[in-house]
């Protein structure tokens, strides 16, 4: 399946750290397209892998995870309205 | 079509003013999911309309918007690993 995954981080003393763990961690899996912004092929091995090492970080009354799945990435196109991330703009 | 649009705008002193007038200007188009990321269905019509009154807002070499079109939603699952937003958690 194909995954979009955006974080939303509360700013606080502690988020600059956890900040970097969540980015860390998603790097491992997904392509970065913006800053807390990631995309990618995911099995669904994966997927629950991914979860289980983001949850620790994740301050469930503060901070947000949402992901958009797609069976595939073929019925998704991406776009650029301002500064392009050339790495991944070339979904079909 | 349905989109999913997710904006980036650099922090400086001018970002919190940046920040309230996209957000403004996409809540009259989408559904805000989490906070710089919006969903929804959208003409063509309006997605230019929509890209038309961003323009002025969005710093390109600093700011970045990101879009991802999708023919329907019914290709596309949400899910929240943390913080539920439940306006709008119930796309099948």
């Amino acid at each position: 399946m194909y995954v979009i995954l955006i974080y939303d981080i509360k700013t606080d003393e502690k988020s600059p750290r956890i900040h970097r763990n969540i980015f860390k961690i998603c790097k491992k899996y997904l392509t970065n397209v913006q800053k807390s912004v990631f995309e990618g092929e995911l099995s669904r091995a994966e997927e629950l892998k991914l979860k289980m090492e983001l949850k620790p970080f994740i301050r469930k009354d503060k901070d947000s995870i949402v992901i958009f799945k797609s069976r595939s990435n073929k019925w998704l196109d991406k776009e650029f309205w301002a500064m392009e991330d050339d790495k991944t703009s070339n979904i079909i």
